[in-house]
This record gives structure tokens, C-alpha cells and sequence, in this order.
């Protein structure tokens, strides 16, 4: 993780929350007046964020300490501790509700592509996100989705080429698509073409490209696809994914399977901050 | 909405996204290639952010021209098209994912709590958000809930008054709590006050706040305290809220019930940019 | 105060001051010398800005010590110590001209708002700022005005609502403006209106508005006001307030008066910084 | 003047003011809502600003309109109209309080200059400004300073030279202090020396430098120094001048007088924007 | 390329040329003055970053006209015209400085790149750029890279996995080294791995990498190398590259050479900015 | 040097380079693996920037310790340690790229600038850069100048008057040019006029400006224009000024040489980092 953009995201979530100061910490509590605590999870979750969630008070004032009772990825059973706080109170006022919002959306994030993970366990099937990621956020999505056990698609625009159909339209055909990237473009980037039915996956294979995506295919298609493909290149389906069709969807002997509700439907994991005695320690 | 805000905002979502370059759309478009198209909802939904999505584009490329077939707020049913798009191919797929990830995020939260102010409408009760946003989108979230028929709480930690358990237990009380703010504080800001049992409804009576929140009682407690308090300050129950229990909660007679599922955990609604003939329009 | 803003703004501030560097220190100094010094007051004021005076030289280099002999709030005669400074000398002279510049403006305003505070110190009434703040420096200001005993008035367009005469005729009368506000409003920010006669300010109470502005009235006419209030909500005055005309105005038993003059003419405080032998300390 | 850092403060100066909208006019006023007005001083000042102020407008919203009555650096009497707006009310409101809030503190800057100015126009004497300017105002608080008809002393640190008591000192001299400036220096920057006495004056003579800098001296003395300096370099006096004084040093034959009461004791000079009918035009 | 990147980049390269403002030109010319004129090429080139240079005007003022007379990639000779411009006088000298430097610049880039794409022509060999650019001009560089014939390496440490010595060595050997990137990898990603030797060549071909480097080894060996590997994967050469060289490299095989001269070490084209009469236009 | 803005360009090169992270690095170090190792030149060189190298990994990790060999200005043969270097592997392979990119680079100019400084000993002419820099990087750039033991030129557009002739040719000639600028001008910032003939030096003379810069003339008019100015002002020579001709421009008595080359066409330093034993020290 790039820690100076890390830095400049939290700079920002931190001023959208303060604004010009926390009126009523700043009204009640001293410069001086020191708090404890912990972090709690109210429901069992794979931990993701910790090193986001020491940040947001290591930049509001470095004497405050947080103690990570699990590294990210673990999976943390209801009212479990997951971290000891101390410091001062005003910071932990002041930090607790970013720190908090972004733990809870990157551990529900890695808890639900757990759940993704386990159904395809039996597998080889490699579960992955997409673009449809929360603005600004996603550095912290997609390493999210990575502690989950999912592996990442491309970042952005930029990282990989991905012909789709209005690109194919355009170009009259797979194969001149695929030419007019290659004429601009670049040995160090991977080619995936997102195909529609298996005209265009032989479309596809003669363009030697590296990664077909199956988009929004039935189970026999993909089927169908698999076998025709062959190992010749990596496969994907992508489309109407959930937590119930994908185990079928692996079934079928594809290689990635892609889902944007694993970053576009979160929800946050349960997760708080109690200021309260942390001598139990975790 | 503080447009100058929300392009700053977009800006950096966009390079985000877009990186050094769109790799694929500038190896197969041409600058001049235009495409027309539509946006169309794929379940229904309460339309937000229409004004946000026709903005990514003006950025990217001012010939660009979204027209909105509704307004913000407006139900829309299953299959509906939401806009008509037009103009240079390379600025539509450069904003497409940006522009969707943003318009389905905010119609997500508007349609979600739509549902809630629908299951409270007897009641003359209003549904409120939190600072459970995420870091960076609260001005669009707030705005979301808004649209959705929901009312916003504070915006953040400088924009009223919230006096919780650390700080009652650090000052000595409700009442001294409310003192200090009042030293320190504005006869424009209002006072709220976190109380867990009744007792310290009377302390928050005594004090005379603005509103009295009540903090994961159940609902006889409930009942008890609005009938104490009887219209002396607002009163708002928060904890544990969710669209089940939303109409029970109404009932007693609160004033408002505030809940951060709206914008924590939001399910984005599905929408897709089709980038087909446009001709008969909406 | 939002530490993570001032950094923004002092970082700014010392960027438009050094440029690309201090051409006459960086000659004549090492990076290793050092000097020590004081601040000196030329002129009794009231103390504010001592933290953000320290944060200067703290952006510069670490090694800086500023040690304050007195706390923001405190009135200190003419010729007395306000701190004590040591630290590399590059780092002094590269920051001084920033550090004084906020210090001596802040402490401007703390002091010409305690003038006023004591001017009606016999009558219950506050002193409040406006938004006549200096664009960039609202947040230094207004935590000025407060130093100096004064209240905050809202921050910004969207910390409170205030319905003024174009509102009014807008909306056609001032029941209408505050039901549409209240429409699109939120239980959480109180609602303010600027009224220009007796009539409207029956107006203002019917609609059950939280503070009342009395604009440009003359004594009697507020007289008046303040009688027909009668306790019902807050009363606030405004416009040509000036130190001679302020014990007045609080006779009138007003609870507020809002003077734009605190912070937009202000008189800076008059104090140097001296590298001497600071071995008298405080 | 650089448009481009005009824009920036400008956004931020507008973020601050509006941060997430303005609550009061987005109720009551639809998009489409327009409105006409002027800008009237409410008292006779010297104009400056008016590009900046309709900056201001043209980043909320291109469709305002701003008709200047006069250029910067007339003299307007009290009463008279000085713009003439019209536009969507929504942006006139938003923009309202930042164009005014600049518009007033740079008039009033221009305003003070110009009366120093007017006191010493019988002798060749200019007026100039320093480094002692509102933090992230510079820019502008030095236009005024010229529109007012004076002229400007170095920008900031790296602008020029100039050498002063704790310099010298660590230098051990006037002399060596020089030296090790043109050792480290440049061809293309002036070296002025700040001195204390009739002996530093020939130091500084003897070390040929542009401009010597009487600093805090009396009458008697100065005169003295012009004397010895007798044209052979530009001579600046400095420290404790105001508007009383001002004749009496420019009669001494000095070149330059500078005061930093002219930009950091600013009188905000008294200007409204009365949304009204504006059909009598200027 | 983004244009909203090249717009932050080309507002700080503006500012920083510009600082306070042209203070020459803003005294001899009105705002009114319009000058036109020609771009000149005072040797052959190859022409990159005419968009560029247009948009550092556009951003000054929307009314300068920049007429491209050739697009980017156009071999251009000594003495001929490369585009008209008209406009503003103020503006065209504020943007001269800023668009020169880095037209000429990327046209430096461009023109060298050619040379060794012309040296290399009779083979199929890919000349490609490094990361050795120039911090914040990446984007500008490597577009002109490719405007010039070549590709572009990986853009930054994020876009491809490249594993150098101190990784395998770290990991104890390629295959291990491999290994660990790809656990927390991406199917999405090449894998590139530097190797010293033909012993590496082996490993890095038993670990099924994409790309292998031969760095810094002499002819024989890397005939030997293009050999053992025989098409299995692509190979590249990296280190000590020069236009002498560079055609002995093709004709060993290897499928690309990537060098860092092309863009660390940049003479700049020679291309001028004329104001005087372009009526003879193109 | 101004290091608020050092950080603010080094934070920006960073995340250009870094992007989302260092997936090499992040897959095969731990956090906690420790390195150690040297920078070398692999050729001799003006070492310049070892400030701005160190700087760059004390934002990535403070406790990445650099100890340097030598300082700025020094000559370094060929294979001589520049540099100790020790901390975490991450960190260190993170921000390799970026620091020796810059240290390259500004040890290329200031190795530059001596062999012209060498090149002209024998007089008392000094060489000057000039606006033709990188941009972004002409803090560094200006820096590396010096240190080569030249002079800086102007900084910008606002630093110095520069007229040229566009500027003579609106004005209708030198006299009202300079007149013009004196007008809007300062006594602070020196004035300088470009030339083309021996008709101009005398008008420039007339008109008592600072400096005099011969442009584009040959040697024998540069002779004959040194003799007519005579020492009245400083005298600078510009236009194709290389390595070969610079000798006998100076042999004409200018003062002042200033070429473009210096910046625009820079041959970047060889310097390699090694991660290998540094047990030998420097």
C-alpha cells in the first residue's frame, strides 16, 4: 500500500469529519485528559484495516497507541477484542468515527469475499473484484478484497487492456480490436477481450489474447466456452455473480470468477470503540 | 450542494480511475468517434445523483451531453431509461465507471431509505443518517438521504452539540457536561444529549437540551421516557435500527429515529450505461 | 481546533513567504546555527495564537523550542515576555514573519473583542462574530473571538439556517421562507431570521423561529422588539455596532449583538520577535 | 496577477464559506431564480478588487453577470453605485459574502495607501508596503497596495536581499555580511541593509549596497543619513511610521517610506451588495 | 493521457513560472493587446506534445488560438512552421516559457526515440523506456515515448511484478521469488524477472515467467540466452544501451531493448516562439 | 532551499512512481526486512541533491538512515561511494527510483555548469541559467546551478523586469518600455533589456537600467557593445551559447553568461544504488 496516498485520503476524511473542531470534546475534555479502551467486533468478521485504523490517530497526534490484538485477515469471532487504544481523549473522539467507518467497510469487504472464497474452496477458481469500487477509495478496497483471499483485477484504466463491446463494434471484429491495441500498446500489459457467445470466443482465441471474459453467460455456455478454450488462455465469467450461484459458477472449471458486489454492496462489519478500562488487555 | 466541492471530488475519483489513460478506448476510438446511448435501471429504484453523474462528464470533455429523463428523487420502475448520453466515446467510457459507481451508490442509499420513511409514514416521525458515512462521499450521502425523504443529522464533529457517555462520565454528570458546553459554546448551535436510562432523561430535562437522544433502549423504556420528556425537547432513539423494527420504533411517539445502516452498509442499485442508438429518447 | 486544517494553511502561508528560499539567511547562516530569543509585546493586548505561533516553526524543523509564558486569553501589559524561542536560526527567521503575521492578527482581534465583552460585562448580553471574516482565516478568527470571551456566530452557509430579506420576499413573508426551510431543513440546526420592523418581528415569532435578528434598528425600535419578545426566543442585533454604541445596545436587554468590525478591521497587535539572550527567560 | 493562484484561493476562500451548500437559499430558491443588483459604498474609498470580485461569481455559476461602474484605483464617493450584478440568486447569494469580504479589504487597503500617498505628494517620496500581509493574501494585499499608489517592497524571502541586525551580527559586519550574500548570490537581485546608526550608513556605503534601510530612527538622524548617503544609494526609512508622521520623514529626502500598518491593520472599507432592481444602471 | 492529470500538472508548472505575475508584460501591455505569431522548429524534429502546449494557453485564457500546422509523430524540418498562435499578448508570454519547455522537451523524447526505432528497423525488436523519468512529467514522457515509435515499459511499481536481484536473493532464488508474487498476486499482471546469467535464464524459464531481462550482459551471452529460451517467453535487454549499440542488440533476437537515456537524458528540441506577423500561416 | 515545497514535489514524484504500491516488494519482503547499501558513481561527476535524496525516504520511513559520503558541490571520480544507506528493504526499493531520478539529474547540471565555470576561470564572468528549466523543477534545478558554481538567472515572471522585444516593440522603443515599468514598478527588483544592435545598447544606456543583455550577437558586436557600456551597467550575453564558444564569449569582458542548455538539455549523472554489504563505510 502507497502509505503517502494512505496519508493524503486520511488528511481529507479527517477535515470532512472535524471540520473547523470537535466542539463538544473540545468544550469537555483538557488537552491532557487521557483515555483507554478497545476495539470490539459485535459480530464475527475477517479483519481488515488495522494499519488504516492506527493512521487515523498516529495523524491527529502521535502519542496516541493502538495495539492490534490480530493482524488483517484473521477471522475474529463475536466480541472478541480486536485492539487495546490509549491516548489522548480528544484524538480518540476526534478519530474514532473515520477510524471506525473505514475498519468496518474494509473487514465487511474482507468478510464477504471470505464467504466468495470458501464456496469455491473446493476449487481452483480465483474470486476477483472489479471497477465498481467506491470513489476515492480504492487502494483500500482492493487490498480489502485481497486479505479476503480474493486476488485483484486490473486498477484502473490504465493497468491492463479490457476490449468490450463498444470497442468491438468500433473496430469491426475481435481480431481488429485486438490489432489496433497491439499497434499502440504495450508487451507488459495482459489483453482480456470480454466476449458474448462462442462465436466470439473462437473470435477471441485466434487473437491469442491473454484472459476471455464470459460475460453474463448461462451455465452451459460457459460450459461450453471452457471446453472450447481449453487452458489456451485464463477464462473469467463476470455477470449476475452472487453468493449462491458461485460455486456453479467454479463448477463449470473457469479460472476467475468477478464480482463488483463484493466493493459496490458492502456491508460495514460491526465494529466499537468502547473508552473504558483496557487492562484485560486483548 | 457546494459545487466546488463536488469537482474537486470528482476529479480526483476520476484519476482514480483513468490513471495515465484510458489504454483501450485511445488505441480504438479515434478523438472524434461519438457514441450515443442511455442509462437504464435494471431494479427499481429512488433516483440521486443525477446532477453528480451529468458533472463527471462536463469534466472529461464539455461536449458531452447527459439529459436526465427524471428528476432526484423520483421512483423509478425496473427497466425504465434514467438519461439519454451523447457525445465523444473516449469521454463516455472514461466517466462511465466513475459516474455509475457514484449514481448508483447515492440512488442505493435514497431507495433504501425511502423504504424506511415509507414504513414510518403514519407517524409523523422523521428518519435521519449519522457520520457512519464514507470517509470522502458525506456531502453526497447526506445529500442521498435527503433525496430519499430522510432528514440529515449533524454533518460533523463542529456543526452541533452531542454530549455522550465519555463525556457525561468525564465531566461529572449531564448537567455539568452541559455547563462546560455552554462556556465554551454558541446560542447558535443546538445540544443533544446521549441518555441510557431514565434517570438521565431527567438529568437532560433538567439541562434543558435541544433533544434528547436515547441510546439502545428497548422499547418500553422507550415509551417511558417520551412520555416523560412530553414534548419538552426532541427526542431520538439510535441503536440497533433497522427497517423491521423501524414502525415499532415510530410508534412510541419519538421524534426522529436515526440509523447509520442508510449510508454504512448500502446496497448499490443497479444501473447501466448502454451505449446504443438513444433515438427514442426517454 | 482542526490541527490537520491549520498544517493546510501554515504550510501555505510559509510557501507565499520563503518561495523558494530565505536568499539572505541561507548565506549567512549554517544549517547548524543557533540563536535563542522572545517575543515581545510593544503595546498590552490580549493573548491568542500561541499554538499556531509554535506549529510555524514546528512545520520548519523540529528542533525549534517555543516555550509560552502565557496561555491564549491572558492580557499582558506592554514590555512583558510572551515567549521564549531557541532553535536553529534559519528556521527562526524563515518562520518569524509567518508566526507574528497570525499571532499578532489573532491577538488583534482577541483584544478588540475583549474591549467589547467588558463594554457590556454589567448586562447578560454576548458578543458575537460574522461572517466578515478574512477569506482563508475563519477558523484562526473565530477561535480569536472566542479567546477574546466573545461567541461564535454560525461558521458558514451551512451550519445554520438565517433567513434574510431577499429570502423573505422570495419565499413572499416570512412564515413561508421558514416553511420551506423547515421542509428542506433538518431538526438539528436552529433557524435564525433578520427582521427590519416590529411587524415582522411578529411575523418571526409566529413562525416559532430560535433567534430573531434585529437589522439596523435604532434603540427605541429595539427597545420594543426586545419588550414584544418578551423571552421567546433569543434576540440578536446587528449592524453599526461599534464600541461606543455596544453598552447601549446591551441596555436594551438584547441577548446578542454581532459586530462584523471584530474580525474585518482589525488592528494588528503590536509584538516582535527579538533573537537575544533569552537566558532572563519569561 | 496570476489567475491561476487567484482561482485557487478563491475555491478555497467559497469551501470555506459554503462548505457542504448553503441550507438557507437551496430551500427557498429554486436553480432558476434570478436576481439583479449593485454594490454600493457606504462610505468614499478607492477602489480595488473588482476583478477579483467577479472572479468570485464566475467559479460559482458562468452565467452571473458583473458590470464594474469604475476601474481599480478610482476614487468613489459615498453613495455611489460601483458594480452592477445580475444572475441566478442562489450564486449571487453564495458568492456574496467572499466578494464582498476581499472586495472591502483590498478597497480598504487601497484607500489607507492612497491617503499616505496624498500626504507626501509634494515630495518625491513612494510609499511601499512589507512582508507583514495577511497569510495566503499577499498577492492581493500588494495589488491594492499599488492600485492605492504605492509600491511594493520584496515579495518574500527570495525575492531580494536584505541584510539585517542578527545578519549582521553573525556575519560580523555590514561588510562580511554582503560579501558572503554576493559569494552566495546573484546578478539579478538587489542587496538592501537595514541600519541602526550614522556608522552603519557608511558600512553600508562602503559595502555598496542598492538600498540602505533607516530603521526606527529619529528625524534628526535621518537627515543626517541622507546627507552622508547623498544619492548614492536608494535610502528607505522604516519602523513606526504612520499617517501623522509621514510628511515630516518624506521632508527628510528619504527615497522610500515603508509601513506595515498599511496591510496589517486594515480598516475593511464599507461596501453592500443590495439585491434590488438595478435598472438605473451605474 | 488524462487530461485532468495534465491540468494539475500544467497549473503548478504555470504558477511556478508566473509566481505573483508577469510584472514586465503586466506594465507594458494592456489586457487588451493581441499579438499572433508562429511556432518555428530551429532543427529537424520529431513533434510531441502539441495538446500539450495548447492547453497550457487555454488554461491562461480561452481566447489565445493555437493552430497546430503538424500532429504529434510528424518528422518536422529545420525552419518550418509548426503552428500559428494568436491571442492575447499578456497571456502568450505568461504561457510562452512553460509551453516551449515542455514541447520541447517531449519533442527532444520523441526525436531520439525515432533514432534508435530507425536503428532498429530491419529488425522486429521494440525499443521501450524505463522509470528513469522525470519526476512528475511520467505521463508526458512516456507518451512521447511512444509518439516517437517506442513503447512504454511497466508505468510505475504498481503495473507489473519486476523482480530484480535483491528480491531473489531475499526469496532465495527466482522460482521461490516467484512464487511469493504470485500468492499475493494477480492473474491480471505480467511477471517480469531480471537475470544475470544463463543460469537465471533456466530458473526464470522453469518459473513460466512472461518476460525475462537479460541485464547488462554482453553480445555472446545474450545470443545465448535469445537461444535457450526460443520464444518461450519474451526477452528483454536492459542496461549500458546506446544508439551504437543498439543495432547490434536487435540482431540478436531479443524481442525488445529498453533504455533510459531515452528519457533521463533529453536534449531538448530546438523550437522557437515568434510575435510577428503569421498571415502566411502553415 | 524552501523544504515545505521540496515535500510537496517529492510526495507528488513518489506517488507517481508507487502508484497503489510496490507489488514486487510488498509480495517478497516482509515489513520488517532490513537492507544496507551504497550509492556509487559510475562515472565522475559535480555531486549536487544529496539533501533531496535523503528527504525522499524519510517521507517514505524515518528510520531509513543515509549517511552521505560527501557534500553538494564536490567532485567525485568515477566507482567512489557517494553514499551509506541503511533501513527497511521496502522503503528503500520504494523510493530508489524517485531519488536517484532527481540526484541524477541535479548532479548532471551541477557537473554541467563546472565545465562551463572551468571553462571561463581565467575571467571574472560568471555563468547564469535561465527559465528554460523543467517544469516542477525549478527550485531543484536553480539549485544545481549554483552548486556547479553558477549563478541563477531570474527566478520567474515576477522576480525581475525582463524586457524584450515584443516589449520595445509595443512600447515603441526602450525609453518609454523602461518608463512604463518604472511607472507600475518598484525600486526593489533590478531592470534588464534585451538588445539586438549597438542603437539599442545606447538607448538602454539612456534609459539607466541595470542590466544589458546582448542577444544573439556575434563576437565582434559583442566587443564593440562591452566597450560602449563600459562598466555603466552589468552586461550579459545570451543565444546559443555553448561549451565550445563560451571561453571567447567571455574573453569579450561581459559579465554575465547565460545558457539554456544548462537545464534543458541535461545528461543525467550515472549514479547506482547497490543493496549489498556497506560494512566498508564510505
Amino acid at each position: 500500500m502507497n502509505k503517502l496516498a494512505l496519508d493524503d485520503l486520511l488528511r481529507m476524511a479527517l477535515t470532512e469529519d472535524i471540520g473547523f473542531g470537535d466542539i463538544t470534546s473540545e468544550s469537555i475534555f483538557t488537552e491532557e485528559h487521557i483515555s483507554q479502551g478497545y476495539l470490539i467486533g459485535k459480530e464475527s468478521l475477517v479483519l481488515a484495516g488495522m494499519e488504516v485504523f492506527s493512521r487515523v490517530f498516529a495523524l491527529l497526534d502521535d502519542s496516541v497507541k493502538i495495539k492490534p490484538c490480530y493482524t488483517d485477515g484473521t477471522f475474529i469471532r463475536e466480541k472478541e477484542r480486536i485492539a487495546i487504544v490509549e491516548g489522548p481523549t480528544r484524538a480518540l473522539l476526534a478519530g474514532e468515527r473515520v477510524g471506525l467507518n473505514l475498519l468496518q467497510h474494509m473487514s465487511g469487504i474482507a468478510t464477504h469475499t471470505r464467504r466468495y472464497v470458501d464456496a469455491v474452496k473446493e476449487f481452483s477458481t480465483v474470486i476477483v473484484d472489479t471497477r465498481k469500487t467506491t470513489p476515492g477509495l480504492r487502494m483500500l478496497e482492493k487490498y480489502a478484497v485481497a486479505v479476503g483471499g480474493g486476488q485483484n483485477h486490473r486498477y484502473g484504466l490504465d493497468s491492463m487492456v479490457l476490449i468490450k463491446d463498444n470497442h468491438i463494434q468500433a473496430a469491426g471484429g475481435i481480431l481488429p480490436a485486438v490489432q489496433r491495441v497491439r499497434n499502440h500498446g504495450s508487451y507488459y500489459r495482459k489483453i482480456e477481450v470480454e466476449v458474448e457467445d462462442l462465436q466470439q470466443v473462437e473470435e477471441a482465441l485466434a487473437a491469442d489474447v491473454d484472459i476471455i471474459m464470459l460475460d453474463n453467460m448461462r451455465l452451459p455456455m460457459i460450459e461450453q466456452a471452457v471446453k472450447v478454450i481449453n487452458g489456451k488462455t485464463l477464462v473469467e465469467v463476470s455477470g449476475n455473480v452472487n453468493l449462491d450461484r458461485v460455486a456453479d459458477l467454479a463448477a463449470t472449471g473457469v479460472d476467475i470468477i468477478s464480482s463488483g458486489e463484493l466493493t459496490h454492496s458492502v456491508k460495514a462489519a460491526d465494529i466499537s470503540m468502547k473508552l473504558e478500562s483496557n487492562e484485560k488487555g486483548c
